[in-house]
């Protein structure tokens, strides 16, 4: 059986990412990271969603980074701006160097399992204020990949032009059930439908005609 | 003042390049990791040194990615074998994709730290077996750094060209003390004497008619 590892935060895109892999028939081994970021919620209802479904899943701590990544909202405690992604404001959601960081360790993982493609969330959408979602960044990656293991480990990223409406209308037609998703970044008991993250979510629904099974305060 | 960050393991050749960069007139922030190596006594020693010389000292936990990477004789319970890095054998030694995930984190704290210089020792004897220690690797990992961030954050590897012997040569040159480092991969009490990095180290203060001060069963 075709296998990979996809980097699954429990937020909707990489949720419709882990399911359209599994539905191209691969076996997936999904790969969360504790970062210490302040919406905890999204790796429990990964971990929820994958124990439901018999996925193998990775949560991987590494929230000692934290002393390291100074100066990002989504771990610091510095407010969360509200509004979309492409304003320059929300350049504070940036983790420093993130995917670079979640892309070495995925493609260790990968070669401890011998599996050979990594499947990444990215979208159109990530590209304005976070460098390491562009397509010449995935293209770097791969050239080192190429050079650290014999057998090649590639990244895939088959959502990279498309755009969290484009994506939600994708995990439609496959008929997924987004309320096993979370995106706030405010980790209340609710998402707060103001922050960048519900704000796209709530458009990508609307611009499909549906409803977003989720609460909102 | 020129700042640095310096990936600083405890070993020779780290020990080595922080007192290179601090001799070049870099105000340095060394950075340690804890990757679940067995030789953990090495940065036990890193942290006894930069305390000693009131240099900026970093060790950041990533222990719990021991659980992605299985196979290494550094972090497992297998065998370290005895003798020469370049033989085959020594392939159990290599923690896959190592450098990668220490770069990326390094550049993410530089780049917290404003700062865009990275200091990396690896270096000649480290090709055969190491892929993710070859020119070719640092060359990428530059041209990825480039992409992530507007100001540079450049890895610079001085001792790439020399080997364990010269690095040393260095290190006598500017009267360092190399009882203040720790090399073993076995991780007793005294130097096991017999492991890769123990038969490297002997080799290197005997090419230099010098005398470790480290005691050895």
């Amino acid at each position: 059986m075709k296998k990979a590892v996809v980097v699954y935060s429990g937020g909707m895109d990489s949720f419709t990412l882990l399911n359209y892999v599994i539905s191209k028939g691969y076996e997936v081994s999904a790969l969360s990271f504790n970062y210490g970021q302040r919406h905890n919620k999204e790796l429990e209802i990964a971990s929820y969603f994958c124990t439901k479904e018999y996925i193998n899943h990775q949560i991987i701590d590494i929230s000692n980074i934290k002393t390291l990544l100074k100066g990002s909202a989504l771990t610091d405690k510095i407010s969360i701006p509200h509004g979309h992604y492409q304003d320059k404001k929300m350049e504070v959601t940036v983790v420093p160097n993130r995917n670079m960081i979640f892309l070495s360790l995925a493609i260790a993982y990968a070669i401890s399992l011998n599996i050979n493609k990594i499947y990444l969330g990215v979208h159109s959408g990530d590209y304005e204020i976070y460098y390491d979602c562009r397509p010449n960044f995935i293209t770097k990656i791969n050239e080192i990949s190429k050079l650290i293991h014999e057998e090649l480990v590639k990244v895939e990223v088959p959502f990279i032009d498309l755009d969290k409406e484009k994506i939600l209308s994708k995990g439609i037609e496959l008929g997924l059930d987004y309320s096993l998703t979370w995106s706030c970044y405010e980790g209340g008991d609710k998402s707060c439908g103001k922050c960048g993250a519900c704000v796209e979510r709530l458009e990508a629904f609307k611009n499909n005609s549906k409803q977003d099974p989720l609460e909102y305060q």
